[in-house]
């Protein structure tokens, strides 16, 4: 599953740079910015391991997820200017990124054997948590309770999700096919006027 | 135990119909109040049961929480002006809530051969937490570390159980006392005016 | 062990008591500001217990931590401008806690054949998610995430009690040497001025 562990690598570094420049934005300092690109990253899905009670929590005995987010880290702070340049390619990267939080979500709450529905939630969770403790961290009220945008369109990949999974035999074309449909979903959500909303905060 | 159980439902039905309540007012979208009513219902018994060592945490595993809580969702938004008339009932069903839950947690923790120290803070935190993490979530100061009948009503509901649970033989008659005493406490502190102090978060 | 363990407790005493001076200016009441004090206390090592799986969390089985914190919690209200004027002290065992608590969450973790990264992200959020907790309950930025000192010291620390334990064979010394880089590192930052930014919060 290669490219799956590829793209939840670069999801995962997306999501840490996200993480530092709001730290920055608040003028956090070099320790405390590091701290919440971090728990941005990785926050989501520790809360669902310990939810599903899974022991230690996936990225405990993962080296590269630890570089993964250094490596945002470095990024997020060198090219500071440019990475607001690529707003626009980082809305692509994160949005690809949710996608798969979301779908590697529900797989890994499906193999512990839960309900449906409790693996959609799981799925929604792992994708949006991590940027729920950044807000809250930094003392905002967190974005996806304001702005449905984000959480409804993993919300969907989950749902289109499970069920291709019920009619696919090809599981990756399944992951394929959800993670487009919430590309698409927030893309036709930017398109249509509400993309103001996502950048006011 | 069938009360119990219905009961249980009731209460996590009153708890997530207050956290849905709460974000409408803090003008959150229909995601952002349903994620609210989640975690106001669901988040004290989480937190204790992470910290027991409960796995998965409770609710995973039993399809009526869910429901429940969607049908809280429902009510409070098909209903809204009505559930603020029923403000009186609901105080009653929330504090019969407490009640409940303080004890459950109290029984949940005693099953894992906890101290009893250990099982009456475990009550609290099931009884009291979900609403903590709701007004983090909704960046207030959490009402109940202002306020302090919520969760004194619930440590003295607490100590009486667990004394009863050493002096009578009969389970359901000393559950039904602690209920009724957290009950009067509340009840009490109400008439006496602290009701106002309740009302201002 | 007994030096280490008396330190310990020393420790979450000391955490205790700043939560719930904390709490007191914020005018929580008696039971919001003894809930304080016991995250605050015991906040760091929970999360860290939770991430890598050790059930129950630690202070669930062991009264002392209890008793510690429930003194301090008299200590704080008994002699509360007494308390102020120790302050000098307090830092003190605060700078012994923190050392030590960055230490102890790095031997539990290593106990848990995690990565050395992993170990030592996890001495930090020993020593500093107690006081995370206790800033955003309060609904304020948390301090270390503005002022890098803290949590600076206890990393720098953490790597110093790491090499140390690769080339020294007596693992008290280890510690103390640590622990006394941590309070060097604490004490060069108040003399250099950055003491003020400490105060500010």
């Amino acid at each position: 599953m290669s490219w799956i562990y590829f793209v939840d690598l670069l999801g995962t570094c997306i999501f840490a740079i996200s993480g530092v420049i709001t730290a920055i934005h608040k003028k956090f300092d070099l320790i405390g910015s590091l701290i919440i690109g971090f728990v941005t990253a990785i926050g989501g899905g520790t809360i669902r391991d310990v939810l599903i009670g899974r022991h230690p929590v996936g990225w405990l005995n993962d080296r590269n997820y630890f570089f993964a987010i250094l490596g945002a880290y470095l990024i997020a702070y060198l090219f500071k200017s440019k990475v607001l340049q690529f707003r626009k390619g980082m809305f692509l990267f994160d949005t690809i990124g949710i996608g798969l939080f979301t779908i590697l979500g529900i797989d890994i709450s499906m193999s512990y054997n839960l309900n449906t529905e409790v693996c959609l939630i799981m799925g929604v969770v792992s994708a949006c948590f991590g940027g729920v403790i950044r807000d809250v961290l930094v003392n905002e009220i967190p974005l996806i309770f304001r702005k449905e945008i984000y959480a409804t369109a993993c919300l969907f990949g989950g749902i289109i999700y499970l069920l291709l999974n019920e009619l696919l035999p090809f599981k990756n074309l399944s992951m394929l096919i959800s993670m487009g449909s919430v590309m698409v979903i927030r893309y036709l959500a930017v398109k249509k006027g509400w993309s103001l909303n996502i950048e006011t905060s």
